[in-house]
């Protein structure tokens, strides 16, 4: 985790952080990607114990995917990774805020910059950030 | 909502807004306020249905605690409300993004700016936000 978190940290100090998050009945929390150099807010997803266990310990973005019910190391299959350079833990220990930096620019997987595209106007949420590659493109084998 | 979304917005369109939002087993989904001046994440709450329309009515954060089991205006005894700028919604429509006026400079309980005051340092969560205001001042009647 930059200067804050050597891989090499050992396993009951990884144990002692895990044991401070409050995870939800599901055993979860929801984990915000900021955008360290933009500040722009870029994601949010969900991690379990070793997700964050494995976020630490590697120095990028892990998550678990509620869907497909395993972890889900980001850019796996979009090559759009995240390295984290700081963590930070909410007032009541059950949400995460991440700063990364995002491998291609792209955190969608519409293909756009943030999946927080969409705005509120008038009557309708509606799509205001361009798309920068076709997921078609990203996604591919 | 400042400029997009005028007080007088009609039921309609408002259950329009709604119904595209997908929320979770229990009605709900999170959402992340964000100071729009300095893009610092202040902090997570919940909203449902009706906490997500009064936000849209009122132009101002109202949540819902979980664990007081009913709305909650962001600010009501704290004074330290949040006026909403720009509200965006996520890919999977599950999540909230608020862009907002922080009242007081403090969204946090404890009296810090941000409610993610703990960052991740080697082996623990240390506290590396100033506390602005004595929590104590904050809530005497």
């Amino acid at each position: 985790m930059a200067k804050s978190m050597p891989k090499s940290m050992a396993t009951d100090a990884a144990r002692n952080l895990l044991a401070q998050v409050k995870w939800d009945d599901a055993g979860l929390l929801p984990a915000i990607a900021q955008e360290h150099a933009s500040g722009k807010v870029l994601m949010v997803a969900w991690m379990n114990r070793e997700a964050l266990a494995a976020t630490i310990a590697e120095g990028r973005a892990v998550y678990y995917s509620r869907s497909r019910k395993k972890l889900w190391r980001k850019g796996e299959e979009s090559g759009h990774q995240q390295t984290v350079i700081e963590m930070r833990l909410d007032c009541d220990g059950d949400t995460l805020l991440l700063q990364v930096e995002q491998a291609g620019g792209i955190a969608c997987h519409t293909g756009r910059h943030s999946c927080f595209y969409r705005r509120l106007e008038n009557d309708a949420w509606r799509a205001v950030e361009p798309v920068l590659k076709d997921p078609a493109a990203i996604y591919r084998k």
